[in-house]
């Protein structure tokens, strides 16, 4: 078979590992895979796909970002672009594809499987949100970038007596945050999953400082600390403190500390560093796993399926299910964190 | 109630997460938490135990080793030393122990909850070798060792042009060399769950060799290469070579290699370099679930119970279970692994 | 002899280890010594400094931040508080002081020696700006971590063909960028040593953008990139464009290179998370010599000195000397860089 | 002009980053630089060279290991292979060559100049053993591997109440053992430059356990801690007992304090695992500079010279100068390094 593979979305850590994955696989089985540039804007591209084999992917199983280069392009928005993307795929003689990204990337996967386009799917977010997976590789690699900034900003803290306040990645869902917090003995953990509770948290903070002097804070970018930070524009919260959306959630949590308990608060905001760098040995042999796996799917012609951990095993669910709905952090977890606070 | 708690057989990293976890769960739910020295070991010592609160333990999470010691020593070998631990244990006060270890840890464990002894398991192992858990921690931030090692050997295998073959922990079981390989990239990886087959070996490196001018290996300490090597003594191989024991797996490949394929071959055996260092987040995380939920069975008097990882989920089997027998290396994984063979 | 030490101003890797250099020496030559309470403010407290031996300093060699604590108190900037200081110093009965800080810290040293005090110092600072020695310990360690960001940084810029532009500190002197720029093959490099050529930068960036699709660019916070960044309010630019001062170079430089060349930027701000961790082991070294020497300085009662390295070695300069103004990047450096534009 | 650039000798981390820095200043300057394919070997090889432009090295600059390959070959042992390589490099019409190495590859580049031949040196090596310069790129990542070893090491130490030992590199010089001493805070470093004490060598370990419950010592490969260990055969200590060459000091160092003190002990060979990897920041902003600095050398043709690192500046002296003796760890040191002994 003559099978293709793209990465859409923002890149992270592992998606070299499963493009490797897919292609060590494929050549197994007697197939050949060819490399779409730039997600799926390398289906709407008059420039042929770069045949990809055991040679050019033999060392990029740590290696960072994307060989295959991203976009956030989705061709099944449009009619036009939609018919013109799956004509190309069909001229290039391609009996399948496999799509590597997040909700996004899956999203149009399940458009093109929709009308009639041969394609699996191969999960993966740095935020872990993704429904019908245990886990998505680039999550573990991203959180532990988060868990070292964490671990220096402990040291400032502690030395200056401190509140320290770190905002993570996570938009719809705390993670991030919460696997950051839990590992770094975070004070407390500020979520999207939990309506904010300004005296709890001002009473954690008090705690640590009492117990040791400093405080060590967690946030992620999503968390709704105020209902002005929602809309994105500069406003009042609800203690009337006008609010700047693009200080974010860390420099609000730090300003209402200092107002409010006098402490001395410092904020740093982990962003883009956290996407980039080495994967994990976790992401690195998730990444492979699924990679290896959908090459299975797509022989089995299983198409409109998605590759995910289920426990100790890569199993297929629908895409549909899988871009259903936002994965959140349960109530599990969330009675685990909070046994971790101050 | 008043729990004892302790960290048996050989550090790994992880195991203050645990400790960590299980003192914070049990202040929360009112009990306090003792923790007795060097292991079994403490049990047996007239030296009291050592009263653990959340303020002992709240910045240990990522740190190396145990902060409680560790010991080789099983009170339970022997009758006499098997009532002393018990005696001194009732004389404690003590309604639970929480016992963090591999498998001579949880099959002492065993022998304690079979004279009546309120016992629960924590595994850790940095083998991935205890049955009824799909991981255990120690496990992947020793295996994130190797695979730096194996990256580094990388350079200097395709600077010179050499086979580089790196020996890693793994007496029973390959799970360290089989994710590391998988990780890095190795051109062949040696189990102890296959046979050895030196030509396949051979041809795997010579492909290597071709396409890039270098190859890389990595092999279980536990492998068996030769059946001199199993002996521990000096005698022959199979081929009539001299062996020693001490030398390991990693020299008995070079030797053959050299011999047999005139490539230049350098080992490095990781050894107890891989133990200590700060736990990966994946271990932090697992040994922090672990550690509560160990409190949870203790609380609800599921004596006998060790707690393990079930894809998602926390849960408890029976001590008995767990030590029954080692945790192998699957065929799913080994045909996973002769994917990326060279 | 009875010596006191202390570390002032913003927390750095290193200054355990010179702290632990400072008591190890100084047992070794029959003296005691006692740490004073975040920094200068020690002096002006009612309780006692902290009796400090080898047993207490000797794991915190690799240690970040500072176990004595810091402030950026100075008792010397009014009369009432430096004549109270002294007394308090007097009053204890030490001999010596080994001050260990930055400009401020090395000021407030020099004030104190001014009145008669006994006082030697040890420079550190992450942004390597203070005269008089070659290196600064911190700032291998800091610029280490934005070198680490760089590369992060790099496989978003080219998985995304984006510009990607880091923002590090350095608010007086460069070196931080500089060296962050060298080492991690950025193809521009903003100083405050420099003025900035908006026509060159975007020329570096243009090139870079076509010879590989993306670019990689370093900026110092205090890079006066418009003149209206100097005021720190929001004005407007050389061109007009509304600047919030808040935002910070990098994002100034984002929103120019959009406008002007069209190109998609990300920033990140490495802030506070450059500051704290484990020293490297240049800074290691670097602050252990220092340290020992101090107390070589303090015995020979060679006060009102700090201990430099110049070249190979260490040595004594005067303290007016080291503070007498900032260490700026040097033409060499400037042409060294600037052979690596893109 | 038309330069060649080599790599000779053991690889290290800071190669790639001398050879960019040579390529981007040879054009920067006009000149056009060709890369000798592993060592002096390329020199004997009908291969061309291979045409380096900053687009083939911009991305270099933190890779470990070597992209032009190395060899131990040196073509000035004999006259045929000497006559062979200066015509060769003169039929490719080359007017200088930079060569990038250590003792071997330096005393090379000697005697090609001695023929007449337009060399200049670079020094690396991760001994730090090459005379006439402060410091050689390579050592400080090589000693920094080291050092995270022994922050590993520490962890089991700690937690099983063991003495642990770490060999390190270091054949004829200490500087590896003595800086990742100094920076772990070891009690006790064992170098080549001192005759070896054991009763001193006991006091320290039993001091340290006595303290702590356990020791760290760091040992090089190169010290003669028994007459029999310098014949690398398997003969008698002074103690009468029988040594086997091959396992090395550091299993010498245990097995004496086994039998002596009765502690348990534990050793770690760190080999070829401290050889590669990224490049510190201090070893690429070292090889940098020299490697520009070679160019400097080449266009004003003064040829028979090395590059070095004299204070904060780059110099050169004569090649004869650097290869004629072993830089070996200085009094000042030694007297450093044993205020941290145990």
């Amino acid at each position: 078979m003559k099978i293709a593979v793209l990465t859409g979305g923002g890149d992270c850590p592992g998606l070299n590992a499963a493009v490797r994955a897919v292609v060590y696989r494929a050549e197994q089985r007697g197939h050949t895979v060819w490399g779409l540039r730039d997600g799926w804007k390398g289906l709407l591209s008059s420039d042929p796909p770069t045949r990809l084999d055991r040679a050019s992917v033999q060392e990029i199983v740590g290696w960072g970002g994307t060989v295959l280069g991203s976009s956030r392009t989705n061709p099944f928005k449009s009619e036009d672009t939609a018919k013109d993307a799956l004509r190309r795929f069909q001229d290039g003689g391609f009996e399948g594809l496999v799509a590597i990204g997040g909700d996004d990337t899956l999203s149009a996967a399940l458009a093109m499987h929709q009308r009639g386009g041969p394609v699996v799917g191969v999960p993966k977010t740095m935020d872990n949100d993704v429904e019908g997976t245990d886990w998505t590789f680039g999550f573990d690699s991203a959180t532990s970038v988060a868990m070292d900034a964490l671990s220096r900003l402990r040291d400032t803290a502690r030395s200056h007596h401190r509140v320290l306040i770190l905002e993570v990645m996570g938009r719809h869902a705390g993670w991030v945050a919460l696997l950051a917090g839990l590992a770094s003995g975070a004070d407390y953990t500020v979520l999207p999953e939990e309506p904010f509770d300004i005296a709890r948290f001002r009473e954690c903070v008090q705690r640590a400082i009492q117990a040791r002097g400093y405080a060590l804070v967690v946030a992620s970018e999503g968390a709704e600390v105020s209902s002005d930070l929602r809309g994105g524009t500069a406003t009042r919260d609800d203690f009337g403190h006008e609010i700047l959306r693009e200080k974010g959630v860390a420099a609000y949590l730090a300003r209402r500390l200092e107002e409010e308990g006098g402490w001395e608060c410092r904020t740093a905001v982990i962003g883009h560093i956290q996407r980039g760098g080495p994967p994990t040995l976790f992401d690195r042999v998730l990444a492979t796993r699924l990679g290896a796996y959908a090459i299975d799917l797509v022989e089995r012609r299983e198409f409109g399926k998605v590759a995910v951990l289920r426990g100790e095993e890569i199993r297929a669910i629908p895409l549909a299910e899988a871009v259903a709905r936002t994965r959140k952090v349960s109530p599990y977890w969330l009675d685990l964190l909070h046994t971790f606070d101050a």
